[in-house]
């Protein structure tokens, strides 16, 4: 096989970078800290979005579309919230590059100097709060529920094709409201939006809840979150719901007439998902064989490998596949036929189950004439010969399967590597072979921070899912409301 | 009503603006020359978006994602493409902004200077040929048929909403080929699907055909297009297509080990349509009344209005038209009743042809009682009452209708205002009218710049279609070989 992968247990990063890039989802481009997605990448992109999109739709928002950039002083409008952004900006000085005079190639023109730069959105906020205050004058404009599609960019300094990259694909939502209830309705309803599409479409089993306060989005008065385990005991945040209160509305000066007659500012929320979720994706379900994609994503659900002899036995064979594949298309099972000639079926085969294809079907002249067919499921790596007759069917059920499967092995995965911990001494011995730890905490930022600095874990997500059990603080002995998440993370 | 659109005859651009912004498509942002698109306008454009795709698909090409920034030093390679957009490029030259030590506010960060400026991509050709060069090794790996969807910038001086926007979006395809019979087949194949989607789905007659040199891409060796003309007479180019040679290929050295054991350049096309394709739907069939949108376009095509005395009756009414609601759904008509009880029918009717709505239906108590319905199409403002029964069915065939007939409005309008010129004495007296003219040309970039300085019209395409007519240059007298078309435009 040309394009082996590393081993998981040997060394995690590594296995994940070289996937990326083998299973040709993305690689990093001539810009630093850019990525290119590629078509294979950005077919599986593709799904989450509409499937997103749809979710979106069906919650009542509508989509629209904001500048690509901020001028510099609408990010100072909001104290917090250009703390959290000015350092890693991409800032746009200039308008227009000139040839050199002195040499060859082009510089900036020293005259196209930009009144006011311009800063290229790390988030929306403060562009659309500023819209929005034309947008809204009475009771009657609100609420306001846009989502955006958008290309965002944050100059991070250690960047991961996917993870953390200084470009990003996203989705950001961006929500007025009349009162301070529907906003944080507004809030919670998308955490749980966020939450069924990482369960029931990437196969992700993640836990719901909220961030403590030193992890909250910068200007939010509540972070929700959706946090998942990846297969190195770490975990991932994969999708975030603020509640912003009236901090932008104040920022922007956005009232609006109440039915009473009175003039109250606006409350808000903002909630994303990015690019990132495809990390999450590979991080959560490869193997050393490559990508396991939840058949929901998959560009290709099914590939079909003819198995032959010489090129009159290929024609057969092939002819024979094509009618498997419309009964299959039928279904909507979406299909393949790899009919390449110049490889052998074991390449193939390699190939398919690096780029984690759902489900491969072989045929060779003797299941022709015994009318069966060889299936194979990459979660479980499981071969079976089954009948032809039915096989449309058998295969539908057997995506649902998977689909099914793959969340529950995820979901086992986190639960054999999450630990109830009560002393800080075993926590700090515990934390060091990963997972999720489900520890009482003080509810103070300076015992987060002191577990931050001596064990490299942070707080992850208060979970609204617990079973209220009280107790004491593991590093301060404190009174403590419920357990909480710690553990290292992306 | 509320929002009145100017009248086209008046001041076509005062219309022009008006409509945009009262039909909620889209408004100017903060930020110089970038706009904001609203809902409304949004949920066009993800028809048009859908349906492009669609028709890429069904031709063979993937999507994927190549970077924002592309750096300096890039847009240098290529003599005429560096020519063409380094005048007008937004150029990110830091990557931090920072408290101003000696004021309020953030200043750029001088520490945080970029070793090499990047500039936002203008078009994308430059960092995907650096990208195709580590993806293409052998003929194996042509062709290449990639598009992007994305954002991009480019520094116009004069910007107006949707047909010259600072930061607009498109979709650019990029794709790389063996030979160049394939890159031509290919760039024509993608201005056809241009063509057809402009035709059948937006419903507007453009000619198809080529550029003159001078009108011709920054880059490439022929640019096809398809040009519309709108309702002031003028031209809107509304897609390109483009045979690059291979001067990419040249410039970011990219070659491939052909079949035979050669080493080659690869050919390639890129081609692209953008929002300003929302200008030229406003534009082809907007009139006083506000919007006219195509069925196949339209994000509402059915809005239902309940004519009513009184909360009682409003109510009967709106259970009425909810079961007929029903009925269009089945088709895949998408409806909306609008029951909101604090604006008159009047206003509603307004309001609903200015978004341009293709069909109204009205029912009061006396159509409740005599089975009918009343029904206007926004095309023709036509109105009539028809029964109840078999709604659905009528409703189907009307959209329909209209969209055929909105092509042949338009069709007819493009005729009409098409003129066969031979003297350039008559070209420059009816140039001022507006309108296409079909002349016969010499070929030369003098001739085109001097009728350009003279009259400002441009030569706007060279049909495919054309009836092998050879002439004599109006303005030279020198030899023709086919008319050409002439036109001021956007």
């Amino acid at each position: 096989m040309a394009k082996e992968v590393n081993n998981q247990e040997e060394n995690y990063s590594l296995w994940y970078n070289n996937l990326v890039t083998k299973a040709d989802l993305a690689e990093n481009s001539a810009v630093r800290g850019c990525m290119v997605i590629k078509p294979y990448g950005y077919a599986i992109w593709e799904k989450m979005q509409a499937d997103l999109d749809r979710r979106f739709k069906e919650t009542g928002h509508v989509n629209a579309y904001f500048p690509l950039f901020i001028p510099k002083s609408f990010l100072s409008r909001e104290a917090e919230h250009v703390e959290g952004f000015a350092k890693e900006c991409a800032v746009v000085t200039h308008h227009r590059l000139m040839a050199n005079p002195n040499g060859q190639g082009l510089i900036v023109d020293p005259d196209a100097r930009l009144e006011e730069e311009l800063v290229v959105r790390p988030t929306s906020e403060t562009i659309i709060w500023n819209t929005y205050k034309d947008w809204i004058k009475s009771y009657r404009d609100l609420p306001i529920l846009c989502n955006q599609w958008a290309n965002v960019v944050r100059w991070e300094m250690r960047t991961r094709i996917f993870l953390r990259t200084a470009e990003f694909l996203w989705q950001e939502g961006h929500t007025a409201h009349a009162t301070r209830e529907e906003a944080e309705e507004e809030t919670l309803r998308m955490a749980e939006v966020y939450a069924s599409f990482a369960r029931e479409t990437m196969a992700l089993p993640v836990i719901l809840g909220k961030k403590s306060a030193s992890e909250r989005f910068a200007g939010a008065l509540e972070t929700l979150c959706i946090e998942a385990m990846m297969q190195d005991g770490k975990a991932l945040q994969s999708g975030t719901s603020h509640f912003l209160g009236q901090n932008f509305a104040k920022a922007f000066d956005v009232k609006f007439a109440t039915k009473a007659g009175g003039l109250e500012y606006v409350w808000a929320s903002s909630w994303g998902v990015s690019t990132r979720l495809m990390g999450a994706l590979v991080m959560a379900h490869g193997d050393n064989k490559g990508l396991v994609i939840p058949p929901k994503l998959a560009p290709l659900q099914v590939v079909m490998v003819p198995i032959y002899k010489g090129e009159e036995e290929m024609g057969r064979v092939v002819e024979h596949l094509k009618k498997i594949q419309k009964g299959l298309e039928t279904k909507g099972i979406s299909t393949k036929i790899d009919d390449r000639d110049h490889l052998r079926s074991g390449f193939k085969f390699a190939e398919w189950e690096l780029k984690g294809v759902p489900v491969r079907i072989a045929v060779g002249p003797r299941d022709m004439e015994q009318g069966t067919v060889e299936v194979a499921r990459r979660d479980t790596l499981e071969k079976s010969v089954v009948s032809q007759a039915g096989i449309s069917t058998h295969i539908h059920s057997l995506l649902s399967d998977i689909q099914d499967n793959m969340y529950q092995k995820a979901l086992s995965f986190r639960e054999a590597h999450t630990h109830r911990v009560n002393s800080y001494a075993e926590f700090k011995e515990r934390i060091e072979d990963g997972g999720f730890f489900l520890c009482h905490w003080d509810g103070t930022a300076e015992t987060e921070e002191r577990i931050k600095n001596e064990t490299k874990a942070t707080l992850r997500v208060i979970p609204f899912d617990h079973d209220g059990e009280t107790g004491t603080c593991m590093v301060t002995g404190k009174p403590s409301a419920q357990r909480v998440i710690f553990a290292r993370a992306y």
